[in-house]
């Protein structure tokens, strides 16, 4: 069995003395944690700043995921954040409240999750705060990264005619935890469960690329590099974290414009789609709900067309309309469904 | 009774509507909520960040405190720890988790008592996240402010022979917390309820001084601004958090020196006298371990105490010494007591 120190044994100053000697310091931190601020040199152009907060039991379950995988998580969905507005991340700041149930191991490992994220998208731990809590973990970052002026990427500059573009493909985290799911259940039914752990484990491995976007999403700095070298500009920007169709109309809102996507456009994985019939569910509509992908979707003017048309893992799913239209998607059948409106029900029939 | 609507039947999105309907936008500020990240514009100098989190039940009760309190007092502590680095408080985000008991109206008056805070310290809400949490309310901010690089001080800085000094006075927000538990302890035993309210109310109203500074403590911007005004650089500083022992530790360990005060230099209020002696406790006790009093604690060279001797609300409670002694206390009788060995005990007998 792995060793459990209690908390209370080294203290709440033990605990951040550990977890301070693992922090990596980057080149623009003048004066990290252990202070009442952290003080970072100026970059050239504005600030980013977001927040986002995990709590188990809503936003994971420690039954099917490590707490080295929830550290690295909720730093990738605030890089990801960053990225979303076509900026370079710098720092993060980590407060965890933390229940009895959790020992010091534990707590280095989700700080082992965090510092691998960081060392990967260049970022460092410039403060944080530890505090009781009453019911399991909960997470809070907040990033900080930068971007100059005109070179930020909002979610309100979509234009009439601009092209749609997603990077990647959707579903998988959302199929990933379904995967997780189903097996955490066959596992809680079983009574010799000693038996069960190989086949869960196969099943596992079965659809480890749908398990691994759930639990180790990564965020796509390359998409954003690949904007930096052929100068590319999105009109618009957002990432995906609560499904193709809500984070679609967030950026159809805000540009206060309609968007017209066609469903056999839209990038789903083999992988994706051969689990979907397994457990009789359409990827389409996996693809529009399914949270937590972190691909970026963006919009882009036409005379960029070229530069975005032959790259893999960018795809074009469809285009900028009037606000005067309704938002909507283009079934493969050729029927026309309101984005808005849109629910299981429209895919009851299909597969 | 007051109107309550719950959470759920306007949603996450409504409430957040809600809440962005009343927040003001600073001058520095580009884009607020309602995008990936908030864009700040760059200031003067380096960036300071600072995060703290409010646990209910841990660092805060309903009982005694309003939610509007709850979010003044939550801005306020980070805005202390901007003003601990001698910088302007700019900007803060806002995580809020929330367990279903808590209604719309709730949150905004908690959101109610943060944007007052946020008025008298001159920042604004650039971004924040709400989520669910299975036991009562759980809020972290976390600040940006900003200073000049030559103008920054930090715990690290105090030398052999600079003055300690301390703004303020020290243990109220800890004797007030006694009133209001005093109170409520009261309460929950009476059986005619009622017939009490009248007489808690004048307890409470007899000791308000000492309440006011538990449930809405102000952070020191007057003293940040005395320093500008006199052109004083403190040699090191810190806001006193967690008590005087504690954070003075702080700042000796940091410096590398020792320290040396005087147990009847600590300014402590004649309110605060008087309700010790009601409820038989030491004040020099509880202004060295009561946290929350959010006064500022600082050290200067020699050669500024003729800027500080005579400001009214600055006491002078001691000096810097070789790191080679011990850090001390020398107690009204003459008796020398080591800090970091200081308990209640040294008290007992005496008063």
């Amino acid at each position: 069995m792995s060793k459990k120190t209690s908390i209370s044994s080294i203290g709440e100053f033990g605990l951040i003395e550990k977890i301070k000697a693992n922090l990596l310091k980057g080149p623009f931190t003048r004066s990290g944690p252990g202070d009442d601020c952290a003080v970072i040199s100026p970059q050239n152009g504005e600030y980013l700043v977001s927040t986002d907060t995990l709590v188990e039991g809503i936003h994971f379950d420690n039954s099917y995921m490590s707490l080295e995988h929830v550290g690295y998580k909720s730093v990738v969905s605030n890089v990801s954040d960053i990225f979303a507005m076509n900026g370079t991340p710098l720092h993060i700041t980590v407060s965890i409240g933390i229940s009895e149930k959790y020992s010091v191991e534990d707590i280095e490992n989700l700080y082992s999750g965090i510092n691998k994220a960081c060392s990967k998208y260049n970022v460092d731990v410039i403060g944080g705060d530890i505090s009781s809590s009453f019911s399991g973990l909960v997470i809070t970052i907040t990033i900080v990264g930068h971007q100059e002026v005109k070179n930020i990427v909002y979610r309100s500059g979509a234009q009439e005619n601009d092209l749609i573009v997603v990077s990647g493909n959707l579903g998988s985290a959302y199929l990933g935890l379904q995967v997780l799911l189903r097996e955490k259940e066959v596992f809680g039914k079983s009574k010799t469960k000693t038996d069960l752990t190989s086949d869960i484990k196969s099943q596992i491995q079965k659809n480890l690329e749908l398990v691994e976007r759930q639990i180790k999403p990564e965020a796509r700095k390359d998409v954003i590099n690949y904007f930096k070298e052929k100068k590319i500009k999105p009109t618009s920007m957002i990432d995906l974290s609560d499904g193709l169709s809500s984070d679609l109309l967030h950026v159809a809102r805000s540009s206060n414009v309609s968007v017209c996507i066609y469903e056999n456009k839209i990038p789903i994985s083999k992988n994706a789609i051969k689990f979907c019939e397994e457990i009789s569910i359409n990827p389409t509509i996996v693809a529009l709900s399914g949270g937590e992908d972190y691909e970026l979707l963006f919009t882009i003017n036409q005379r960029d067309f070229n530069k975005i048309k032959d790259v893999s893992g960018l795809t074009i799913i469809g285009k900028v309309t009037s606000f005067k239209q309704k938002n909507k998607i283009i079934l493969s059948n050729g029927d026309e469904i309101d984005l808005e409106q849109i629910g299981w029900d429209h895919f009851s029939n299909k597969k």
